[in-house]
């Protein structure tokens, strides 16, 4: 029978009265929970009286030192460079990082970019490169200190040894109403990201339709408490906060997705991907200590190109290589002639889910080639019966479904009714 | 798989988020709870939910309605008399069950005391009866009924049937601390009650140190919804507010209090112990119908006690059996004269557990012989090596943690220092 120094009822109590919990308490009951003897309605409770208490600065800090404390922690100081990381809270679009960490590379940064799957509307990182024939998304930690010291940038998948409190806790918040307290976020998403190992990290957190959190304060309060995580743990940490109410680009999906940051990264690509590629690398390579990096320059000049052929062929895949292409395709055509007056991220996002390009389950199979291509943004003027985006599926009995969660998710107005939106980088945050 | 009318997230949320929980959702997660659809973390998360949110007196009604709903309900409509029940919040030396149900049901009265055992600090009605000598709890509803028709008063273990959501939700709450919060308090209580099908119901709430709840706001505020969930359920309830901060007569522990209660019912016993059976006794005989029931009466001419031995006779106990006695006793003397300023229930409480007379887990025995007899209490004069009470244990090595608990738990101190509390049954709560 083992002793333990705390009772797990005294701390949810502590933090259901409202008061904070001592750091050697907050540390135990996540240890404990880790190893089981705090149970998981227990834990659900604790998670519950966060919710509605919140946490101070510190105890936020301790929480992450503690999941980060469950499981292995990475090093990268001697690849005898520096390292840049980025994090996005989840869009629909959102394929920043497949061209964002070749181009930082291409600056002599490391940029090790552990990615997951996607879940519901948001895609996945890992899921939208396994487009492409061969590419694996599972190194060994030697094969991944190899590529970032040989090459710069990796994306793959993250090691199941990483924070695993975490991994447990958020499973649990998942099924009790608990994952939107702002305090649990924080330190889920900078737990792992610390454990990681980056010396340099920049937080890409969204807001709007199609963002996790849908109100700007929300998500300024959730850039804030991540910045100052990162910084209480040593980690040059920026924020922007970016604006999800509109999709990114013009694709959603998995295969048009590597397609578009290809484009990208031939040095075209549409406005807005290369608008927040570019912030973003600018931010990373600021961290890493170089604010006056010309990243324009590498998208240009083809070396950012290059990096990602190199990335994607150090990984077995072949850049080279037709990506799959969907069997069957549903074009959906102005209703009358106008402006583009706005699509929401949301809805889009759920209909390329309901496509097949994302899963609801996590052992679920995504399908690559399905998604929704984009043929006009808000803005943009059409004419009557001109395509405004085409569904693409494996299975044309998915359409039905995608239409039905895009009856209200667009529209074409008299030029005079488009209301330009603010800009895509909306707000920075650092410490 | 079953399609589930609502989603638990959901519902945790709508409480979450501090919103009423309608009807329907609340009914259905109780339910689904019970089944085990709703899992318990799940539960966990929307207890504490509850604790820090509230619940209107609707959503009250509504809970404990579907905890009643997930098992059986009783019905005494055919006795063929009125029937009242007594329940108390639980205090130290609190036997005032034993000698009240047979003083109620001398007048015609029916009175169903479904009483379960003690754990902690606080005594359990069974286990107090169970000191005499053949006696059993546990009876078939068919012996109930009939000893409720043909005698009156039973006292018996409640049924495992009853309300088995509470039983499966309680033992949820214990482990995650969410035991506190004043509707799942009143639900919890109300639904066994309601579900045992008493007509009438007088509730003794207890304040002060050897209470549930300490302060007398807390009390009234349980008080007053129990009393309204009672009158909303169509069972006449009144509560009384009835000071627990110095144990109840003069013993505390099982076989003692039996004796206590004898001698209540033979027209004696400690002043408190009969001030508080006679108000309760004239409590429940109002709501039966009988607002002018000369109580006292019942006790000085011995119909009391005669209803009592056939009681426990019915119950194949021997009322004249000599009840079991302690091995070993220590007893402990005034260090100097002058008036016994206070005496506080808790420890007390605490001391009479560590003795055996009281368990920490429910499937431990009590001893019966165990606990400890007063000789004196609050403002009575002592001289300095008189006797204040006599510690009763089958084993002498419990002495040691018993008086470690009693350490700073009475006092005697200079006769003015010795401040007239106000009465026993402080406020009277009705509908």
């Amino acid at each position: 029978m083992s002793v333990e120094p705390f009772d797990a009822v005294d701390v949810i109590r502590a933090k259901r009265d409202g008061g904070a919990v001592p750091e050697d308490a907050l540390r135990w009951i996540v240890d404990a929970f880790t190893r089981g003897y705090v149970t998981d309605p227990q834990m659900a409770a604790f998670a519950m009286a966060v919710f509605l208490r919140g946490m101070t600065r510190d105890e936020i800090r301790v929480l992450t030192d503690a999941m980060i404390a469950s499981g292995e922690r990475m090093s990268f100081a001697d690849l005898g460079k520096p390292t840049a990381d980025k994090h996005s809270t989840g869009g629909v679009g959102d394929k920043i990082t497949l061209p964002l960490a070749p181009l930082v590379a291409c600056f002599g940064v490391a940029v090790p970019q552990l990615s997951g799957r996607g879940l519901g509307h948001t895609g996945g990182t890992l899921d939208k490169l396994e487009s492409i024939p061969g590419w694996r998304a599972s190194l060994t930690n030697e094969e991944m200190f190899a590529q970032l010291r040989d090459l710069g940038p990796v994306i793959c998948a993250a090691g199941t040894g990483l924070a695993p409190a975490d991994k447990k806790l958020y499973a649990l918040r998942d099924v009790t109403g608990t994952v939107e307290a702002i305090p649990l976020i924080a330190s889920s998403i900078m737990s792992k990201k610390i454990a990681e190992g980056t010396s340099a990290l920049v937080l890409d957190v969204k807001f709007g339709s199609g963002a996790f959190m849908q109100d700007i304060d929300r998500a300024r309060e959730l850039a804030r408490t991540m910045v100052e995580l990162g910084t209480d743990s040593g980690v040059a940490t920026t924020a922007l906060l970016t604006d999800m109410n509109t999709p990114l680009g013009l694709t959603i999906g998995n295969a048009n997705e590597v397609r578009e940051s290809v484009e990208v990264l031939a040095g075209g690509g549409p406005a807005d991907v290369v608008e927040l590629t570019v912030a973003l690398a600018r931010e990373m390579l600021a961290l890493a200590g170089q604010p006056d990096a010309d990243v324009e320059s590498a998208l240009r000049d083809g070396r950012a190109m290059d990096a990602w052929r190199t990335m994607i062929r150090a990984q077995d895949g072949d850049p080279d290589a037709a990506l799959p292409v969907a069997r069957e395709t549903h074009v959906v055509t102005a209703p009358a002639s106008g402006v583009v007056t706005r699509m929401e991220a949301l809805p889009f996002g759920i209909a390329a889910w309901r496509l097949g390009a994302g899963r609801a389950r996590a052992q679920d199979p995504v399908v690559h080639a399905a998604g929704i291509d984009l043929h006009v943004k808000p803005g943009d003027t059409v004419v009557a019966g001109q395509p405004v985006f085409t569904l693409l599926a494996d299975d044309g009995a998915r359409f039905d479904r995608a239409l039905e969660a895009l009856e209200d998710a667009w529209e074409v107005g008299p030029e005079a009714s488009f209301v330009v939106p603010g800009s895509l980088v909306r707000e920075r945050i650092t410490a």
